[in-house]
């Protein structure tokens, strides 16, 4: 393989030859289309067609995945799996973020041999860092803006998710920074509605953050959700910086590519990504994308942290495909020391302290931000306790201390473990 | 309903009572989380609570469409599918696509009750029009840039695909516009590749259409490929406008709503939006989103045209679902005379003179762009004639004159029609 060409990993299902398959999939996302045309000459295949790097055949399955597929006339109601690779020249796309995600991940998907298609890895050549830079902040940014070292963030999402006003919203953070908060996002159902706008929003939160701030020393991480228009997003990028915020947040599939690297250029905030509506691209096993590929766009486009859900999350994923998000967040992109685009995973969903001890030992890492909105809210002594039940369900995983245990003496965590043990 | 909700529409299957999991839809994605909080007052669920306003129960089903969805304990293993309309009071996410887009399409295809769960379609209120204006051409402005009326555009799309130097595009150009073509658009995955950068090709396209345009007065539509960054885009769009180009191609899924919509406020040529990656939303009848609501996000933003497909295409989509798509695109989305948003549908696909007949019938429409690539590069008697042949078809088409009949003393008709006979 030449490092110029781009590769990307596909899980196939086709009732067709696997190899036949294949060569559609390279030949439509390349020079080919349904019948051979005048201009496609050898040559032209030759400098820009897709090839099939790759192929290994999984097991074989007796009816289609998805409906609409076609299949062999006469041919046997087999249909075969394969993990397939393609590569293509970096002279078909360019190195454009946009533009390669019309090639890996265009018209595809819908392509008549197939039950079945999705894309499960990309490899970006090293191109792409030198012109998106990947995340400004990323792990170590991160940890600084907040101050937090050896231990995961300690975070919570406003809760209700959205029709508080902003003042409420500001006394609720003074009670969070109060109870020893490491970072605080907004709901991604909460932007800019009428009834509590950012502005105002902003200005309450970070009255009440640096107001704490003042007393402690310790300014919490607002990841303040600027989610809207463009020019709305980098004005409010822009005051989140002024009033000496250090986080915005955006829900990445309402954006896009383009606007998610218009705000990394000019960013001085960590970018915090929300993935609302990632189901789309995860529910089915026969179609879409894998979080592997979904990351790594993102990272490259400048995002400083990213949701994987959580174990024993309140959604349908499995605790094993949680934990292998989150490692992939920390997993370099390139092998060029410094310059990984590694990135802080962020586990929310149904989450609180009982869950501290086995999502450390499954990542191996302290580098996470732990998101907890009911986990906390609810604590039955309020947010505060919230707070530190959680920062005690930390010490306990990163001490290997058994939880029960260490629960014992703290009150706080020990209310939290009874609260939330039916979850 | 008061005129200021928003709604949308659903396609759900659970294993739980249906009512349950309707309220668990609409609590999730509005004032709810996984466990009461505090601040969830009753005050605040009625201000701010999405509402269940309708249901109407389907067919059940024995097996869960899609894996990892939970169940009741004890329950009976049927799977209860219903169609539930939600409506969200304005004030929670305000008049913002991208926020929309994560409350209707946000964190609830992954809810743990549901084994499948798709948008169907969505209303927005009128606040919406007032906003983001829709699109600037639509159908007629379209007609008139290209001064083609009572009859389709006919169009192709640039073959190969990817591969063609800027000077042999156009050559080729040059030649479809002597053809007597309408409309022409890039591939989506030709964009600014290093052998092929935009700026050259557009300059090569725009000498042949001016040329042609000089002799005959008819300018030949370009629809250049700008998908790339936004500021990219911009500047793409100004240099398709000074050199008197009328249309600007976006891959819509790559550039996402608000870099659409920002390209739509500074645009002085018509949008042509491509679907490439459509499938990740609409292969699988369990998970993802309708058309109709898919294409009501970018007519809002701004799209002119949008791709729907063709009879009897080269992927896996229906007829039925093509028509659908395509009535869809010249169907209001408000009843306000003449701010409608009508877009031009786009039939595109494996699509020949053969299509034409059928295409009429089932739309009741000469509104449509007809885009053949092969079925006019692959033609015997090469692109001229194949341009003649789509002519050729249309007007056996909008007269009722049986296509065969129509051949006979037509040359290039015919060749067209024995080329294409076997798909």
């Amino acid at each position: 393989m030449t490092p110029d060409r781009l590769r990307a990993r596909y899980w196939i299902e086709t009732a067709f030859p696997l190899e036949d398959a294949a060569e559609t999939m390279a030949g439509e996302q390349s020079t080919g289309t349904f019948t051979r045309v005048y201009g496609e000459t050898d040559e032209l295949r030759e400098r820009h067609a897709a090839r099939v790097e790759q192929m290994v055949e999984k097991e074989s399955a007796s009816s289609p995945s998805l409906p609409g597929a076609g299949k062999p006339k006469n041919g046997p109601a087999v249909y075969r799996r394969a993990e397939v690779t393609l590569s293509w020249p970096l002279a078909n796309m360019g190195v454009s973020l946009p533009n390669v995600l019309a090639t890996v991940a265009g018209n595809l998907f819908e392509l008549q041999p197939f039950s079945g298609l999705r894309l499960l890895d990309i490899t970006f050549p090293a191109a792409f860092l030198d012109r998106y830079r990947g995340p400004q902040f990323g792990v170590a940014g991160t940890r600084r803006l907040c101050g937090v070292e050896g231990r995961p963030l300690i975070g919570t999402i406003i809760k209700p998710s959205v029709g508080l006003s902003a003042e409420a919203t500001g006394e609720l953070v003074a009670c969070l920074a109060e109870g020893g908060i490491d970072f605080i996002k907004d709901d991604e159902l909460q932007a800019n509605g009428p009834h509590c706008p950012f502005t105002e929003r902003l200005e309450a939160v970070m009255r009440a953050i640096n107001k704490h701030a003042d007393k402690t020393g310790k300014k919490v991480m607002y990841a303040a959700n600027i989610t809207g228009e463009l020019d709305e997003m980098l004005e409010r990028q822009a005051r989140v910086r002024a009033l000496g915020g250090t986080c915005a947040m955006v829900s990445l599939n309402s954006v896009g590519l383009p606007a998610l690297h218009a705000l990394r250029n000019v960013s001085e905030v960590a970018i915090h990504g929300h993935r609302n509506g990632w189901g789309i691209y995860s529910r089915s096993p026969a179609i879409g994308m894998s979080y592997v590929a979904y990351q790594k766009f993102w990272r490259l486009a400048g995002v400083d942290h990213m949701h994987v859900n959580g174990l024993k999350n309140k959604f349908c994923e499995s605790d094993e495909s949680v934990m292998e998000s989150a490692r992939e967040c920390l997993t370099p992109m390139f092998a060029i020391a410094g310059r990984g685009c590694e990135i802080m995973p962020v586990f929310s969903s149904g989450q609180s302290a009982k869950q501290a001890p086995d999502t450390f030992r499954a990542l191996g890492s302290a580098d996470l931000i732990f998101a907890c909105g009911g986990g906390i809210m609810a604590h039955p002594d309020g947010v505060g306790a919230g707070v530190r039940s959680l920062r005690q369900a930390w010490e306990a995983a990163l001490t290997g201390a058994p939880l029960e245990e260490y629960a014992r003496t703290r009150p706080e965590l020990r209310l939290a473990l009874e609260k939330f043990a039916g979850r």
